[in-house]
């Protein structure tokens, strides 16, 4: 499985992603879940991805190879006009590629399954965070609701939903999503270190941070010990 | 959906379960899902149950009759030599349940699917806590693993990853089952309040707490919120 989490804040966009791959848990991989398209002063542009790692590589491919050739039934993300439009240049090659998938393993579909986080602004536009279901459909990040997430969502989720709000600043939410990844690893093998981050500062129209934590980071490893001591702390002083 | 907890520690077991079952969004109901059988000095028995409301309810059903029924086709858990002999017992009659009940469903059997945790403990024997999934087989809690978790328990294992031990106390392990339960209920709508808490004591043969926890309780709702206002303190001192 996969933790991928995207934050659409006043301040800009926060996306996190861990790496691990397994077809089985005898086999486990690791391979980078978070992809950038990146034309500064332009547009910049981030796919996170979860589910059949078949579908989204051959998914990433379609795209990228679509960018260099003009002849490519695919469209361009790089010419599109608006974000939504690359949401919708996205589902429609995730859902078209799992479907080539699928006839290759006589329907069954749901092996050939994957979902994105597609994330970016463009140049005289808002800063936008879909999440792109496997059939090719999407839903946005709102004010009501600033993240998104893929993959191993549920260990992760009490502590985005208490603490993200869209004024929330960028330090902080790099923080809620270390932590609510910390959580996930602790709880599911199926998720794994290294992590990738990316910031995006809102009308930059470039990446601020790009960054991969290794298991041995010192700062990670740090954060992870003190946010248990506190969680326990916090524990102690509960009375009921 | 449901979410029920056991805990198995060395002072005894902690119990906990939500109350709401649903039939699609729009037919939602309020169902208890902690069932004791009691024999003070003899044996104390708890099920908890989680998935199909049907199939849950014919089985205990089906177990409530049989103790007072020597011609039943199902033996008597109140009669069961041991606590292995009790969860096996509650184990075959699910699974034969939750068969019958597919076949009127033309065979959809993970519609009438249900998974119960089991626990308790007869005199003479050691407390046990079982979770019997939906074939009628089980796995045991463990010293290693002193925690068993039913319905939606992604949300609230990160929790009790850290803080449960078998040294545990009762009053800090109720604490956990209630802060786990805290996390679930924010995130998933499908668990609802009231609660459902009981204590067995080791070696009392008896229930030590057996009570409900009402949406509205003062000592609840201040425990939420000293939660929600610690998890906050805790995520500001982290520095990363």
């Amino acid at each position: 499985m996969t933790y991928c989490v995207g934050l659409l804040l006043d301040a800009g966009i926060v996306l996190l992603s861990d790496t691990r791959t397994n077809a089985g848990l005898d086999n486990i991989s690791c391979y980078r879940k978070m992809f950038t398209f990146n034309r500064p002063g332009d547009r910049v542009i981030a796919i996170l991805t979860a589910g059949s790692l078949s579908t989204t590589q051959t998914t990433l491919a379609r795209l990228s190879d679509a960018i260099d050739d003009p002849e490519s039934d695919t469209p361009s993300i790089m010419e599109a006009e608006t974000m939504l439009e690359v949401a919708e240049i996205v589902g429609s090659t995730l859902s078209r590629t799992a479907g080539d998938i699928a006839n290759k393993m006589n329907g069954m579909s749901q092996m050939a399954s994957a979902t994105l986080i597609v994330a970016g602004q463009r140049r005289g536009g808002a800063m936008r965070l879909f999440l792109v279901y496997p059939e090719g459909n999407f839903i946005e990040a709102t004010r009501d609701t600033p993240f998104l997430q893929i993959g191993e969502h549920k260990y992760g989720k009490p502590i985005l939903d208490r603490v993200i709000r869209p004024e929330t600043t960028l330090a902080e939410a790099q923080k809620a999503a270390l932590l609510s990844m910390d959580s996930t690893l602790r709880s599911n093998l199926s998720v794994g270190m290294p992590l990738d981050m990316m910031v995006i500062e809102r009308d930059a129209l470039d990446i601020a941070v790009s960054r991969r934590i290794e298991a041995e980071d010192p700062v990670y490893r740090q954060m992870s010990s003190d946010w248990s001591e506190a969680l326990r702390d916090a524990f102690r002083q509960i009375r009921i």
